[in-house]
């Protein structure tokens, strides 16, 4: 298992109100480092596509925090391809304090789609390889949703020409932004989440509007994204600043 | 006058559907690397506020665009604080392609605010001096911006926690996405940017539903941004891609 790391200070457009990482740039960076470790080892997002007519797609993430990283704080992340089955890959990312303290982890899922069809293919060998990541035959039971049985809160959002990435869908980080921004400034500035699982079931697309419903609980909240159907689905714990 | 230099390469998130930098993403790392001059030089905005309790604020850029940087494009960012007066400070930022080619380049207009009044204070030598900035005497005139004379589009855009930066106002960068989005997919898949002039004139706080409008007249665009009165004006001259 070859671990990828790399230090990153949090600028200030990455930073929310109170100073911490927004939750979209934390998985943004994530990615882009991931993203960077591909590249490295011969097997980057464009050989990819090009060689396969494959992509990766995220399905979903489980993520513990102990702090949120701070506007102009020095981290390091480091992310390895831990385990890998037929059909889903497992990629753990870690980000640390300067003193080496562990600020979060993500557990993060994903699969390969080809790219024409949108369907889930088959985990090639040749295209995990490099990452030495060990083969298993268990398929990790993700998290179990509860659906919402009441909703505390729900927006409306359009998605807007920026939130489309070059696979001419909304982003995955985008989720985040609408998923929290429904809890309102007063509820925002006063917690930060400690514990979050997402799931992404449908992708969303230009000219969509969604909408992000909230269960709020004491300290955790039941998300789902829906429009024409349900898009994805969240649950996360939060505690008082 | 001392130029600041960076190299950056543009990541997945900042790049939009067509792979060109996003336009927020643009002034998002230039005032960064603004930034890091100032701290570079031991005037950092941290030192401005504990020293002063002041804040840099843009209030005008004038922006051309021979081309926009790309998705994994390694760049190079310099600028320079160009003149001052008793109260605007004019620094420029160049962006430059890796075979030394001018990417863009972006005059902005900036003045320093008592934190506490919001209210604009004089320039103090002590604070541009490291700089190396020219004093010039003149008030260096701002573009003249002609009111919408007919609406082409408009669309109201709710302020979200996330667009609220540590000065507890939607940050600078917002308003580009908020004046572009407006103009819709097919436009914007289609044409680029090749000359912007925005005026900020009034801070848009949480809570805020603004209304995006814009005159589209062939290649120029006219925008306004407005709630309770009028928070910025731009005038944006597209080609087609």
């Amino acid at each position: 298992m070859l671990t990828y790391t790399k230090k990153y200070t949090v600028p200030y457009y990455e930073s929310d109100a109170n100073g911490n990482m927004k939750l979209p740039s934390l998985f943004n960076i994530a990615l882009q480092v991931s993203g960077e470790q591909s590249h490295s080892l011969g097997v980057s997002d464009d050989w990819l596509k090009e060689t396969y007519h494959y992509g990766w797609v995220v399905v979903e993430y489980e993520v513990t925090i102990h702090r949120l990283p701070r506007f102009s704080e020095v981290m390091t992340i480091a992310t390895f391809a831990r385990s890998y089955n037929k059909f889903f890959c497992y990629r753990d990312f870690v980000f640390y304090a300067e003193n080496g303290d562990e600020l979060l982890t993500i557990h993060s899922t994903f699969v390969l789609i080809d790219i024409e069809s949108r369907k889930v293919v088959h985990v090639e060998n040749e295209i995990v390889a490099p990452y030495q990541s060990e083969k298993i035959a268990k398929i990790i039971r993700g998290h179990k949703y509860t659906a919402l049985s009441a909703t505390t809160l729900e927006k409306d959002y359009h998605v807007r020409f920026n939130d489309i990435d070059q696979n001419d869908h909304v982003n995955n980080s985008k989720y985040f932004d609408w998923m929290t921004d429904v809890l309102g400034y007063d509820f925002l500035s006063s917690h930060v989440p400690s514990k979050i699982h997402l799931k992404y079931s449908k992708e969303v697309l230009y000219g969509a509007t969604v909408t992000s419903r909230v269960d709020l609980v004491g300290l955790q909240s039941f998300h789902d994204i829906a429009s024409e159907g349900k898009h994805a689905q969240a649950e996360m714990t939060w505690r008082e600043k």
